[in-house]
């Protein structure tokens, strides 16, 4: 089947079905900031969970991941917070997040199995809940369609500014929406460190396919972005089908829907690196002709994650040593005299020697916001790409006062 | 058998039967600079060698690997040159460091597979071998006992400041020395990354044994500390013995010549770290009661390269949250709630819940220039330190200006 996949106007609420509010309820200090949100399906509809591999999970991901599971895939809203990540608060924090889904389902008329719980902000802390508490009715009293965008700015901690986007699915059988918001920043690595995302669709999609659509595009987004190698305690991506413009999404449908869950998590990937902290430019890693997939995901992370790269792209200094180093410490097995390595498209090492004569060009390119830097590992037909920003001492500065 | 390690006066030319001569042969464009050095036994001696792990391994560990191999672990001297890595510099930079062990080989009388060689600096450049040429017959004529300081500074890039230190062996069958030197900064993690050390012996040692010793001592100290997770195409370990002193070294002498290389490893390494590159704390960070040693190496390695803990300790933030999030993640399991985490003493983190209360006294601890971060894992009996240093905006200004 033939589908386009095109940008539509709006973010986590442009699917049909969808709505949201946002609220100051009292975690954040400063007055008036956003800091809770709740997004809702008008009826119980199709949901999939993505969740942080660190054994440190925070009670709203235990919570999510049972409610999950408990309902079969099934969920009416999800309630989040920013300013408080409810990790490491033991019983109380488990107590905390499970209220979030009573209050937001007693609200709504809908088992609290059919809500989901994120949060996100300071580790350690317990949550104000008698904030919390009628911070979750009053969002949910004033639940409207076009209040997408405030919810992305209600789930932002130090993120520099929010990340909405949504397309539209044209296909022969019918059009359909996907949406979605997230929140990132520092800490952002394999498998979604300190990462929130909500995806929404407004077609009727079984759950094993939402899960299937999430995982698989997620791969190549949310799991292909890092910030500083880091992972957090509270990571996770939801998707909601709420099922309301009719279209159902079958085997045949499948590839639009991963397409267009591709395209939305990908422009919201490349948001939240943009604005990691301290971030000044945008780097797109390629590794091509890898042995495996695995193989290239991993060069590229490594040199993603290395900080001499990441320094020298700061200062635009086309330093291909530390680039062809990085890939030599990956414990990836590959010829180095077979590699070669582009900056901004010009070649800077080939069959195991620099060509510097090229270095001021790709400088040129170093200096821009968007840095590519291609790897070829002359070994197999498969590649990977992973983006990044680079380190700069503003990020020293954000992290080392984050809570002091 | 009872034996002493004492602190003893001098470097790498402590032991007997050992010479260097450092001199500014013009690699560096600083007039003066020392660039460099030969290290050499009055004799042939035994040597053992550990090199770099990653693929792009430069000229000189290539000619260095053979060379040991060639000669069967046997070795005169040392010929080291900072400025210039000679790596990725193709069949050239082989034949120059070949010629660099052949011109030292020449003027001492030796075999050339009896010279070790070691380079560092920029990669990617050529070796100027008009300069170095003259280098090396210069420095072989001005060989002295006395000149052991001088090759602490003629093997330095962006140290800060020269690592020698030596120590005494006192057994009832006599007394022998170790002495050593090594190079640091930046890049410096798993497998001794961008990083030149130089062990001596006066004692007379298998070359079997004296591997054995400096694999076990580098496994706890050159191989256990990091600075970035950097890990470079010219790391190298060299450890000479003159046996100019007359004791031999067998199984029953094989503790305390461990016992001495390990002394002497761990200043050298804890001088890198005290010098990595904008560094201004030293980070002991001890993991207790894990599984497998290797266990406890994985997890203090991940809280060591955690750019969010060497922010946080860099700002003297007791931030136990990004240690048991670094924790979380670095693939080792065990359970968190029996997990606990100690700053300079104080404890931050126990059963699954943070000490607050007690977060002014870690403080003042990270107020200062040696920090300690203490994990207990509660899952086993094994124990792993790992040595590293904050990470500061100065950090970013030095790799990001390196070339440019």
């Amino acid at each position: 089947m033939t589908y386009s996949v095109e940008p539509a106007q709006g973010g986590v609420t442009a699917p049909d079905g969808f709505r949201s509010a946002s609220l100051h309820s009292g975690i954040k200090a400063k007055a008036g900031a956003l800091d809770l949100a709740v997004l809702a399906a008008d009826t119980v509809g199709t949901a999939a969970g993505l969740f942080t591999t660190n054994l440190a999970k925070a009670a709203p991901v235990l919570v999510s991941q049972r409610h999950l599971a408990q309902s079969g895939g099934r969920a009416r809203a999800v309630v989040v917070n920013s300013g408080c990540a409810n990790a490491c608060t033991g019983d109380d924090g488990m107590a905390n997040a499970l209220r979030m889904a009573t209050e937001t389902a007693q609200s709504l008329g809908c088992a609290p199995e059919e809500v989901l719980v994120a949060s996100t902000g300071v580790i350690g802390v317990g949550l104000k809940m008698d904030r919390v508490v009628p911070g979750i009715r009053g969002a949910a009293a004033a639940l409207a369609r076009d209040k997408g965008a405030e919810m992305a700015r209600a789930i932002m901690t130090t993120d520099p500014f929010p990340k909405d986007h949504a397309v539209v699915v044209r296909t022969p059988r019918g059009d359909f929406r996907v949406g979605g918001t997230a929140k990132g920043s520092g800490m952002i690595e394999p498998n979604m460190a300190t990462m929130l995302g909500f995806l929404t669709t407004d077609a009727a999609v079984p759950t094993a396919l939402l899960q299937r659509a999430l995982q698989e595009s997620a791969r190549r987004t949310f799991n292909a972005i890092t910030v500083d190698g880091e992972c957090s305690t509270n990571d996770c991506v939801f998707a909601l089908a709420s099922g309301a413009n009719g279209m159902s999404v079958d085997e045949e449908l499948y590839p639009a829907l991963q397409a267009a869950f591709y395209e939305v998590s990908k422009a919201l990937a490349i948001g939240i690196v943009r604005g990691g902290e301290g971030a000044t430019k945008l780097i797109t890693i390629s590794v091509q002709h890898a042995r495996t997939h695995a193989d290239a995901m991993q060069v590229a992370k490594t040199i993603a994650n290395s900080p001499l790269v990441k320094t020298a792209v700061h200062g635009a200094d086309p330093n291909w040593g530390r680039i062809v180093a990085a890939a030599g410490r990956s414990g990836v097995n590959f010829d180095v005299d077979h590699a070669t390595v582009h900056v901004g498209g010009v070649l800077l090492f080939e069959h195991g020697l620099p060509h510097d004569h090229a270095a001021p060009d790709a400088a040129t390119h170093l200096k821009g916001t968007e840095v590519c830097i291609d790897v070829d590992l002359g070994a197999g037909e498969e590649m990977a790409t992973v983006w990044t920003c680079d380190l700069s001492a503003e990020y020293v500065r954000i992290n080392g006062e984050y809570r002091t």
